[in-house]
């Protein structure tokens, strides 16, 4: 096992063993020339792992990488430690997937209280070699040993304090000097500089298990088995005075995607002080005015990157002393419209081919493309003006803290969260948060960052704010004007923020995200389909570019004032004159609810399921019941009797397990007056819509098949209704079923002799094949689940591809088996979530069918999942 | 396609062709020689299923019946209608598996008014001549066109009055010629025979889909699809005077099955006679003194066929002026007694080998066997004595209907069904009573068929009684002795009928039943363990001969007063620590449940699962709380808090589908303690056990698991508390899995990896892979669903072998390609279930595991498996 590599033997190739950051800088190397990148060497995610599984190094890591220390000195011309020219290192985590802020770093290693005078005499800057010194040992204390923050900071105030000064950089050599020996009082400081690699490595591997990793992991999906790798770099320094500085810089804007670079940066600064928010940094243009041949150097430098990666790149850089050292490039984390303009861009400048480009998008973003903004139309008064961090507008009751958003959303209420800048300890919160504002930080911010990665709406660095989490309330010019529960909006596309109560509109599709859902219907093989029980919906799901309704929902149909009356009527009835009373009211009212969705998916077909849930979900509760029995009683007792009908009715209806009972084709079967009104109504409708010269097409939809039979009795029925009314299976309308149950999916070939389609319902196919009721499972165990490892996701949000995937697969290779051209959709939830899209792609659907805001991620990632299958 | 068969062309191997009546004929023609036998022919079974199909006879029938007609006559030496010497005809059902008095047959067909005369003539009695004339007349207005019997009925009462005479062999021939030619004004009779015949076809073809029928079938499991042969034979006259009788014979006494001929004779009587139980017919020995030459012939031709079948023979036959027929024979029913013994008796007279007497063995009936006594201690006042029908004793409230039975069965009562005699109407009532009693008929009455078919006890022909439905009470000699609802005991097995409350016993096996039990036990290669939560029922299930324990519920053990106590304070605690007190107080109770069991189960498996339920199971309703916390506000709320507390907890615990919800391993995961202190009590159960010097091997088993992880967790919990207590798995105890999901089928390799055994929980894993809750489905759907053909029987009695057979399959497979060696249970219900049995020999299971009762079943059932599966 080789533990270590030199950067000059990497390759962006190697990312799972070198993290993107090792395999990146080593092929920076290659592409930019060592002149321009620190040298340095990278120690293995296996490493690491093997650090993780036995609790100490692997043997033969100790002397690799005293090895490869020998090799960077012999390059760089000076020794760690060497009172006369010290080298000094940087000690940074890089996973295979970038974790920003959630792994450690030591920087400035290899200083002790020799070697600082090396430094100091060799850079002729006695205050910036013990700067350095001080920040080491402080780091090093922090990170390394774990000693608190607060305890260095404290020291460092005192000093301010003593010295009469305000700033850090006021503080002079002596100040830093007796810092740094107070700071070594706070622990046992290794002064030996092997022995500080040694354990900043250790720290390095040991953060990947810290709660703040383990937590972000958990929310982006990363597996825990991976592990860091530990790059050991030069240090070049950004803080060595006026012609120095650290910045961060993306080949185009991250935010709208323009093919202009962007970024920050800070004169006389390390890179920490560009992310961690606590300096406002400069825009990178004025680079240009600062050092313009830097600035030159540096965008020639972007464009090379971009061109080499083909992707957008977000880069670290320092200027020591006027000269330009690249750090870091990775491609860069983006919101969905820059996502979308690059790949358009991208196709356009001859960078990419339009399936690559289409690969660069993540489709499962997009989503925040069809977030809603704040109406144009509306005044409003802003409160204050921010960075626009992350797109789209919310708005919401103010809290102030991650465990109140928590809270707040756990009780359905919408929430803004505030903080004067955020860190890793809020990540929670944005999940459970509408919107994020902060007081501090640019767009490279850990707030920005974090908020456009899941999409959440941001506005940071809204500096005449002051936020005041533990008042509970923000002041502006030391006046309160919000407190925590006010209502407050913010639009993190314009980063404007206000206290009143603005309307949001619905999401407009962009020319180029227009441009990418018409590549993407190129690409794709999947269908996609909206589920859509009202005839808005299904003209939202039309906008969308839905190809039809895979999922027309009845039963929401018996929600109307009249129509629950109606239905309950029905249920409750003890005559079949009276339960045939209640559904002929129902009939023409189902009829005209069917007309309208037909004439709204003209020329596309509608997928309509019979009634499925249980019919106690139409009736009063027993409680409610009981309690207004007694009431009666206690009045008298004049409805009493109507009353105990009643209640006996629902008694005999109730359910133990209503998920596994009277529903779909049970309730047909034993019931068989309702289907038959519904029925008849979808055809009365047919006809109706056609009469008006609109092509329509009916596909019925039997739900909760588990035997051949069922479907046959249900088929039967149908089809002798079809003849009363004059429609035709086959000609007029088709009849299919939902595969739901795991027994379905294992007799599929008899199921198919009776079925013109299956449609699989994931979510209820999940729920069986698991034993998981979703209403029960999902708040109290799913997330102990995820902590101890069982899954690392919701098997409803993503399909269990090795248990419920082999359902689904059996299901539509046994129905294909019987009809070699038996259609199958999946209308489930995962219809519209990329991982699941691809694996119904490869598994022979033909489509999905998901929420109409979702359709446009269910096209690209249909698209994807085409492209990716022809890849490989 | 060839539609009839002469009885000489058929054999016993073409029974789905010609149904068991025909092949037998055939068979039996080929055997005894046609002078034995009534000639005739079989119309196909696939004429019956073309029928059904057609609703009209299929093309070539009429000419293939009429040309084995033509042959018929040419060996009878006589023709259909031939007014000189006619040939009559019976034309009998005759399905693949008897199914007595359910369908149609008509006799004496061939009559009319020219032909009568003829008969009379050749006979020289025109009295007989003009009796047949009259039956005929009224069976086919009854059977072939559908006129009511009782219009018949209430002419020959009407003629009798008329005639002053009691019964209709008072009866001349000038009433018998009167009473025919009213019979015909009743519809349109045909004259001519061969349109009687083609009638007469068409009609029991239709039989076969009446209501009785199907009925039948359903209870006895017959397909409908096979659709019923039927049978065209020559008449011959057990009706012809006093040396002419019609009787019903068994080779050896069908219900003790000792080796001498049963049955029953009338003489000067047609068959229907005999079988219908209206009149009490002669005991077959008397035959000897009646007509000793027949009664010989009649023994040897008993054992003729036996020896040729290799199995107890039920016959019929009919004696002619002193000439013997056999008109049919057929493999005996019996009761479990009778099989048992006809089973050990046969090989011991080396009729058959052990494995052929074995299969002779209904495994299901042996239920019988097992049922009560009546006490042999108590002495008790016998009402009346009877034939003793069926065995086993039973006692219950007295019935008067089949609705009435299942009324009160639904309701939970024991119930004794009493009847003057019983028609196939009756049969509903059977399932739902513990015992049936009538007044009339013998053992070969409907009573006692369809009682001892279904091990119901049944007391038949208890004449000294009145049975009057009507009134709804029994009188003895006109005084009233037992009235609807009054308690009841009868013993089927002598015959005796009670009005005293007498106590039964336990069975005892006797020693024919040890013998068949020992076969079985060398025969088989399925372990038989039984489930017990116990040690009483671990006891018993010992004494049966279980081999283990297969599933030891945990969850039974809460429910003690001082434990029922003591989990709801666990449940309910706040803290920590009144949790673990609640548990410190459990824990001994638990380990020393575990101990009885051990002890009781020395030296054989115990498998103990985890609990399992949903925690709510174990508290009060919500209902329950709230009528509490009322009560207590009203009274001054000195409880209100601590009510209000209980309810919050109660409404967390409350599931939508406590099915699917947090139960088993999720339990675990979710509240560990619990887990840990059952395993801490079966470990400190474990030492304690061996230190009593006792081998006890203890399986410990984690239900509900989904993900390996799952187990995993378990598994190093587990093994953590084995350490401190010090055993160790794989030599103190094996740890392992209930598989009754779906997912853990599909997953069962990954599962395998953390367990030393599987144990199919199959009621699970029907509920889950059918989406069928047990509790909602089986009272309002299964009937249902039965009714329509969905399935024949209950997928929680008999093992859905096309969809969770396969998951089985799977999870079995699967489990064993990561473990050669894994052990492979069943712990559902369907353990005891022959059928289901018989699948898991065939598919890797080692053992079975089911109710103490069922042990000796399992036992033959899985020795019948595994000589089926040597035979194919």
């Amino acid at each position: 096992m080789k533990w270590v590599y030199d950067f000059s033997e990497g390759s962006r190739d190697m990312r799972d063993l070198l993290g993107g950051k090792g395999a990146n800088v080593a092929e920076m190397t290659r592409i930019l020339g060592p002149e321009r990148v620190p040298a340095g060497f990278t120690i293995t995610t296996e490493a690491c792992v093997a650090y993780m599984d036995a609790a100490e190094f692997p043997a033969g890591l100790d002397d690799e990488v005293a090895a490869a220390l020998a090799r960077l000195e012999e390059q760089a011309g000076k020794r760690l430690g060497d009172p006369a020219d010290p080298l000094l290192v940087s000690v940074r985590s890089g996973a295979r997937e970038s974790m920003p802020g959630m792994l450690d770093t030591v920087l400035n290693l290899g200083l002790n209280d020799a070697s600082v005078a090396g430094l100091a005499a060799r850079t002729g800057n006695e205050r910036f070699a013990w700067d350095s010194y001080r920040r080491f040992v402080q780091m090093f204390g922090n990170v390394v040993v774990g000693i608190e923050g607060r305890r260095f900071e404290d020291l460092i105030a005192a000093e301010k304090r003593e010295r009469g000064v305000r700033d850090d950089t006021e503080l002079g050599t002596d100040s830093l000097r007796a810092l740094t020996a107070r700071f070594q009082e706070l622990y046992d400081f290794p002064a030996e500089p092997a022995a500080q690699l040694r354990a900043a490595i250790g720290a390095v591997f040991g953060s990947w298990t810290g709660e703040r990793a383990v937590t972000y992991r958990r929310i982006n999906r990363i597996p825990d088995s991976w592990g860091t790798a530990v790059n050991v770099q030069q240090m070049v320094f950004g803080n060595k005075g006026e012609t120095s500085g650290s910045g961060v810089a993306f080949s185009r804007d991250e935010v709208t995607g323009a093919p202009e670079p962007s970024g920050d940066f800070l004169p006389n600064a390390q890179g920490e002080d560009v992310v961690s928010g606590v300096r406002t940094p400069r825009d990178i243009r004025e680079l240009a005015d600062w050092q313009p041949q830097v600035y030159t150097q540096l965008l020639e430098i972007l464009q090379t990157l971009e061109r080499h990666y083909g992707d957008m790149q977000d880069t670290e850089f320092t200027v020591e002393e006027g000269r330009l050292y690249m750090l870091q490039t990775r491609n860069a984390k983006r919101p969905a419209q820059a996502a979308v303009r690059f790949a358009v861009d991208a196709v356009a400048e001859g960078l990419l081919e339009r399936d690559a480009a289409l690969m660069t998008i993540d489709a499962e973003a997009l989503d925040a493309l069809l977030h809603p903004t704040f109406d144009s139309q509306t005044t409003y008064e802003i409160l204050a003006t921010g960075v626009a961090a992350s797109p789209g507008a919310a708005k919401g009751e103010l809290v102030f803290s991650a465990a109140a958003a928590i809270e707040a959303a756990d009780g359905g209420r919408a929430v803004i969260l505030a903080r004067p800048f955020t860190e890793a300890d809020d990540v929670a919160g944005f999940h459970a948060a509408v919107g994020i504002l902060t007081s501090e930080g640019g767009k490279a911010s850990h707030a920005a960052l974090v908020a456009r990665g899941m999409g959440v709406p941001a506005v940071t660095g809204a500096a005449s704010l002051e936020i005041d989490p533990d008042a509970g309330e923000i002041r502006r010019g030391g006046e309160v004007v919000l407190r925590a529960g006010d209502r407050v909006s913010l639009d993190g596309t314009a980063g404007t923020v206000t206290g009143d109560d603005v309307p949001l509109v619905e999401p407009q599709v962009g020319e180029a995200f227009e441009t990418v859902l018409a590549w993407s219907d190129e690409a794709r093989r999947l269908g996609v389909r909206a589920n859509a029980d009202a005839p808005e919906d299904a003209e939202r799901a039309r906008g969308f570019g839905a190809e039809g309704i895979g999922l027309c929902r009845t039963e929401h149909m018996f929600f109307g004032e009249d129509r629950h009356e109606a239905i309950v009527a029905v249920i409750l009835a003890d005559t079949d004159a009276d339960r045939q009373a209640g559904l002929r009211r129902l009939l023409p009212l189902q009829q005209g609810d069917f007309e309208a969705i037909f004439a709204a998916m003209e020329g596309l077909p509608v997928t309509i399921r019979l009634l499925d849930p249980p019919l106690h979900e139409f009736l009063p509760s027993l409680a409610e019941i009981e309690e207004r029995l007694r009431e009666a009683k206690a009045a008298g007792g004049a409805d009493a009797a109507a009353l105990e009908h009643d209640l006996t009715r629902v008694r005999t209806l109730q359910e133990v397990n209503p998920m596994l009972g009277t529903r779909g084709v049970r309730l047909g079967i034993l019931f068989p007056a309702i289907y038959e009104m519904q029925v008849e109504a979808i055809f009365a409708a047919l006809a109706a819509t056609r009469d008006r010269g609109l092509e329509v097409s009916a596909e019925i939809m039997v739900p909760l098949v588990d035997y051949r039979r069922e479907l046959e009795i249900l088929r039967e029925q149908i089809v002798a209704i079809g003849e009363r009314v004059g429609v035709e299976r086959g000609r007029d309308y088709s009849l299919g079923t939902m595969i739901e149950l795991p027994r379905a999916c294992l007799r599929a070939d008899e199921i198919a002799e009776e079925a013109d389609f299956f449609s699989f319902g994931t979510n209820d196919l999940t729920q069986t094949a698991l034993g998981f009721s979703r209403d029960d499972i999902e708040g109290r165990i799913l997330g102990r689940y995820i902590d101890v490892k069982v899954f690392d996701r919701s098997p409803f949000e993503t399909l269990d591809t090795p248990g419920v995937g082999q359902l689904v697969r059996m299901g539509a290779w046994l129905g294909r088996k019987t009809k070699e051209h038996l259609k199958l959709g999946v209308c489930g939830e995962h219809g519209g979530d990329p991982d699941s899209i691809d694996f119904f792609h490869n598994n022979g659907i033909d489509y999905v069918s998901c929420s109409p805001y979702r359709v446009p991620v269910a096209r690209v990632a249909a698209a994807q999942a085409a492209i990716r299958a022809t890849a490989t």
